[in-house]
């Protein structure tokens, strides 16, 4: 019978079934396959249990390509927590013996750097790319210029609002107490408010310090995640905007932080945990 | 690094991470230890993922003795759908090389037999006791006898309810629409009726034909779950009881079928699914 081997991996509960299908690994040759492979490989009791399938491919422009199916079996671009994943798992297999690492995606060549690891979990930096301030870049409806701090009407309530792009769009808010936001309410009504045509994650944020934030966090099409990487990014690019903190900030998510760093540059770097969890083998039918 | 191997099974989507402790496994020593272990590995991001952990061990008095932990770290006495796992397990790793398996548990012995196997998946019939029919067995108050279709009032609502103990109290409602049952409202607050001194499972039944029956539990303690096994007995046994149905009742729950069978001999028999997923080796710290 033949099996797939993986390792299971999770960047702040974010969690990951990663291939290695640079050689044999017994996937299926038709891509058209691949959707349902993930649903099944996914599922949390029927499947080894993940929010998405990566695998590991040969590129001709990086050291490798990442490719991620999502649970629903959905293709995104990108994803901040699983690339971490990925760049632990090929340094720890040797497949690149280097700590920074060059992997293709359908977003581009993404640049992951192991900071520290100590075999079962490593730091992560990413090079997360330059955030979109302008209104066009989220999209958001309204005229020309950056969107920090500013009203949105939503239910008769005003919401301050600060916007940023980190190739999909995000709506910060500010408050003062993140757990007492309805986030399960307010989430799904916001991501489809009317200003934002391509629909918006939805972060809240409380300012700790000059240096620290706490986020809770609804994401487009998904709803309620641990930890959502852009999300993070775009929250540290707008504390930063709103002189709230400096151009480093540590923003907590519910199971541990991620330091942004919106660098002079103008890219943002973002550094977690990519942590190892266990490897085994799914037999197919 | 020690690893702990293991296996994953489940039976109707109630899952199981199964570890071979005949030999040596790599588990703790100390059995303080397992509660923590049993939460660690079964947290669905941080972990494999499960419902609970269970340890094959040796027995003087039985083939194996089952140890279930909970994904709480709580310890049940027994678990119909993970005994069929266990039994599909040691019967594919030939440690018992027969189809009828003795398995001792903290509610006795019990005797699951493999009926089909196609590698992958077992169909596996378990023996699962004398139902208590007695309101002392149950335990339920109020005047000595059966309780059958008997009107308990709750929020001024008469519910017709039948009470049966497969060593766990049960209490089974009939209706016209399982589907449209309250289960998130109902279910906890029938649970905790003070009818029930030591609480109670909740089971909507709504009956198909003589032979066929759809239920969906509200589990004591563990709210709803895809399938429960001594739920799915009691369902049978009540509707046998009212005169719905004969003594062998297919009972439809959302991952699929029980058969169950209350016998001339006044034992339940259980005959449903055992599925192996995938197999793993978890690193422990």
């Amino acid at each position: 019978m033949i099996a797939i081997k993986f390792v299971k991996f999770h960047g702040l509960g974010n969690d990951f079934v990663i291939v290695d299908a640079l050689e044999e690994s017994g996937l299926p040759e038709n891509r058209e396959e691949l959707p349902g492979l993930a649903r099944d490989v996914c599922h949390r009791r029927f499947g080894v249990g993940a929010d998405g399938l990566i695998l590991i491919k040969k590129s001709d422009k990086a050291d490798i390509y990442m490719q991620i199916i999502n649970s629903d079996g959905s293709e995104p671009e990108m994803c901040g927590n699983g690339i971490r994943c990925v760049a632990k798992y090929v340094y720890d297999a040797g497949i690149v013996p280097r700590r920074q690492i060059r992997v293709e995606t359908l977003a581009g060549i993404i640049l992951p750097e192991i900071i520290t690891d100590d075999h079962k979990a490593a730091m992560v930096k990413v090079d997360m790319g330059q955030p979109g301030l302008e209104r066009s870049d989220i999209p958001m409806l309204g005229p020309a210029g950056r969107v920090v701090g500013e009203p949105l009407e939503h239910r008769g309530e005003i919401f301050r609002v600060t916007a940023v792009s980190m190739g999909n769009p995000h709506c910060v808010i500010f408050v003062d107490d993140v757990q007492a936001v309805p986030l399960y309410q307010l989430g799904p009504e916001l991501e489809v408010h009317p200003a934002f045509p391509r629909k918006a994650n939805i972060e809240f944020v409380q300012v700790l310090n000059q240096g620290e934030v706490i986020m809770r966090v609804w994401e487009r099409g998904a709803g309620y995640t641990m930890a959502c990487g852009t999300g993070a990014c775009a929250a540290g690019v707008a504390s930063c905007l709103n002189g709230y903190t400096g151009r480093k900030v540590m923003v907590h998510l519910q199971a541990g932080p991620l330091e942004i760093e919106w660098s002079v540059n103008n890219h943002v770097y973002m550094t977690g945990p990519a942590r190892k969890v266990f490897t085994g083998d799914y037999p197919l039918e």
